[in-house]
């Protein structure tokens, strides 16, 4: 699909894109031509930071990928954030936890236990993701949500940007013990198979891919969040609904796919850490992030969520660590994600 | 137990019950004849789908049992919907979600813990169980409650069917992973054991006997809802505590029994699966039905507890997950289920 | 520290606290003054209490150390409410468990984790405690405040009698659990090592150092608590801060150390013993207690927290039980822990 698909879609989609803008084409064509070419170009970013982390070695690997794996996402709330969007950024920081957890994770289960009766992944892991999940997404976001309706505006601002601040530095200290200090401690035999891999790309290639895959995803992003309004007008979508669901599945196409494929390839343990890790990158990553560089836009973004959007992903990770703290997966567990996942949608349609 | 009582008590309770209505005897009186031979009758329809499952063979008197074990509490809840009594439904069926779990759950685990120091059932039904769980309360019920507060009624209602089917079409897959995809798969040496029990009735005695039972406990369950009011006046009870306590005990009487004679007797996997399976029974199939069944109805029923139900059902599943997880039980964690049990009995009295 | 730090802090506090008050020294000053000298003293009743289990055998001594272990936090706690400070108790109440099992539990995992790279404790003792934790904190706490918005001030205060006994007693069936009907089932080897400590004072010499500091301690708070208003306005703290981060502090200064030592020392089950042990004595034993005894002073304590104390607990009860339920600790989950604390320390600060 790689070889054949993204570069058409490339081909076509850039040059369009900018005709598009030039000689104002219909709102609602030009947003499915930008959500192409961002799926496609989001491609390019996940294969060139791949390679680079396999020329790199497994520590840097680990960082590059902990620190990109989410980079569309995050390119596309910052224009979102400056155009100030504030409330579409959290739906679509809600919708990629979502997405990631229930769809990535129900789809990669589902599909992966049609075709074995049972899958397993470390149970290591498994716990890890769990406690990652419960301060994550659980402690950190439901508590100045509550907090907040107490407090003023911007004494809620200050929480949030020492929250923002304390996620970060635990979401690196992660790293470190994953990567440095607890490095293979609990896992055995997986080292070797990795070392086989090899470099598609070399790191000058991948570097330059990753640049310029950047620079025509940023671009193309400033151009896509405009058409946000009039093209909720056009399909009678909410906000909440573009933020949450849509935004969701375009920045993250490239990870869904991958995540069904390993799947399928019983290498659940990569099916899951693509699920889950990328979940935990835009709790513990990218929303404190934003939340910082919101303080340089007109309009910051405190860390507090609609009650629908907390309490969604509150659900969702309840339900997700109940499923997978056995390190163990099953096709109707995915079932029940994905059964999750459509309710959830339903509702946010609804909203 | 069953050979004398329940035999007299119906052939006591059936004229008197229908001689009651006709001559119009006081409410209070006529709410214990009815209530008394509801519970012998149910009795009987127990006993008749166990001998159907005996002689089916194990997929279909899974599948039996699954569906037509809170045939009572379905049967009283049309009857009430009918009425219009929306909120004493909602009531009875938090009520069936927490007798099952804490009331029959603890009186097994604290019966049980009396004689054997330490009682076991299969670790992999407790974690299927947990998420179950997880999922038919707590996502399915959480997740309505809050978006209904921000959606018009008519929506409330779609988001309800859409949720209702959901959870029929996932109790069904959950029904054919254990009997049919993943049967035994998890288990050991417990197939022989069943293939022990022998069928009491012939298959169509059975037949006869549950169609009998069902047609006089739909009658007497019509009777049964029209004197709730003044029997709520009478004791000064509320709606929610007839609901939530009287109904729920009522309905679930006949189990409750068997819970405990099999903790009694160490078979704590079938007393769990009483009361779990009891539960999620209710949850994931009787409840989303009788949505489904409420909107032939002049006043539908929506998927929203009021939240002293929503509240008390979700603390319930998350101390019966955290107690039943390990799949180890004692008298100690039976006495802290019995314990909440009073906790929440004594606020639904205040409510 | 305890042999040089401890007597000295005594022989110039308590002359000071005396002095003081008779001449009426800046409030602030003698906050302090009070402060360091109960920390004092709450060191040498966690010593001679110590010193009486290990002479009364394990048992009596278990059961001594579950009474008294809070024995300061109950005599300030008492004075306070006396002096109709109901809603400082309620904080400081909260301030002890997320103090006990955020901080004093982070603060060993952390310490424990910069020593060795993995640290286990009993699995079953983490199961058990969980168990409680869910039962104690979330049940009990959670289920009084939703109901108490649906019930009068007096109904509420029923419900928190009802809940409070039920604590109490379900406190010491625990104990029983573990102590007698179970003692040593869960464990093994584990018995002989602690016969091997042997009592530094005489069983008359500790009750004598018990009795005389008790006194002492509920002298000092009954002036501690009357300078929180005058602290409150020149620091800048509210009450809520006061409550859940200084008092809660003062209050378990002791323990703190001993849990982190133990850490230090690879004693694991002890540290964690001491930090969920003492957060179940304050949720299970102090707090009801706390509530029955209120009942004889001008206004009652509902067992009706705020929303944000409520909310904290539960998070810091979810955070803990996730880390914490495998038996397995790491310098990350301590880390983890601390940056829970901070931002709930933050949030009460701002509030």
């Amino acid at each position: 699909m790689f070889n054949r698909l993204f570069p058409m879609v490339l081909i076509a989609g850039l040059p369009l894109s900018v005709a598009g803008s030039l000689f104002h084409w219909p709102e609602a064509l030009m947003f499915m031509i930008y959500c192409a070419t961002i799926i496609a170009l989001a491609a390019y970013m996940g294969r060139a930071t791949e390679n680079l982390s396999i020329v790199s070695g497994p520590r840097i690997g680990g960082l590059l990928n902990a620190t990109f794996g989410n980079a569309v996402e995050l390119i596309i709330s910052i224009f979102a954030l400056k155009a100030g969007f504030v409330s579409i950024v959290l739906a679509s920081l809600t919708g990629a936890v979502l997405g990631n957890l229930l769809l990535v994770g129900g789809l990669a289960f589902l599909v992966g236990g049609f075709r074995f009766k049972r899958q397993r992944f470390d149970i290591h892991d498994a716990r890890f993701n769990a406690v990652l999940l419960m301060f994550g997404v659980v402690v950190a976001f439901v508590f100045p949500e509550i907090f907040s309706m107490y407090l003023t505006d911007q004494e809620a601002l200050t929480l949030s940007v020492w929250i923002a601040v304390i996620l970060i530095l635990l979401y690196f200290a992660a790293l470190l013990f994953r990567l440095v200090t607890h490095r293979g401690m609990y896992q055995s035999g997986k080292e070797e198979e990795k070392h086989e891999e090899t470099a598609e790309w070399s790191k000058r290639k991948s570097i330059m891919i990753l640049a310029l895959s950047t620079i025509a995803v940023a671009y193309i992003s400033e151009s896509l969040v405009h058409t946000f309004e009039s093209v909720g007008e056009t399909f009678g979508w909410s906000d909440v609904f573009i933020g949450v669901i849509i935004v969701a599945i375009v920045g993250n196409a490239a990870e869904h796919a991958s995540a069904i494929i390993m799947a399928y390839k019983n290498r659940m343990d990569v099916a899951v850490e693509i699920a889950i890790g990328s979940t935990l990158q835009i709790a513990m990553f990218v929303t404190p992030l934003l939340v910082l560089i919101s303080l340089f836009f007109p309009s910051p973004m405190p860390l507090v969520f609609t009650v629908p959007e907390l309490v969604t992903m509150v659900l969702a990770v309840l339900l997700t660590n109940t499923i997978a703290i056995d390190g163990d997966t099953n096709w109707f567990e995915g079932a029940m994600m994905l059964g999750a996942y459509l309710i959830m949608g339903v509702g946010f349609y609804l909203l």
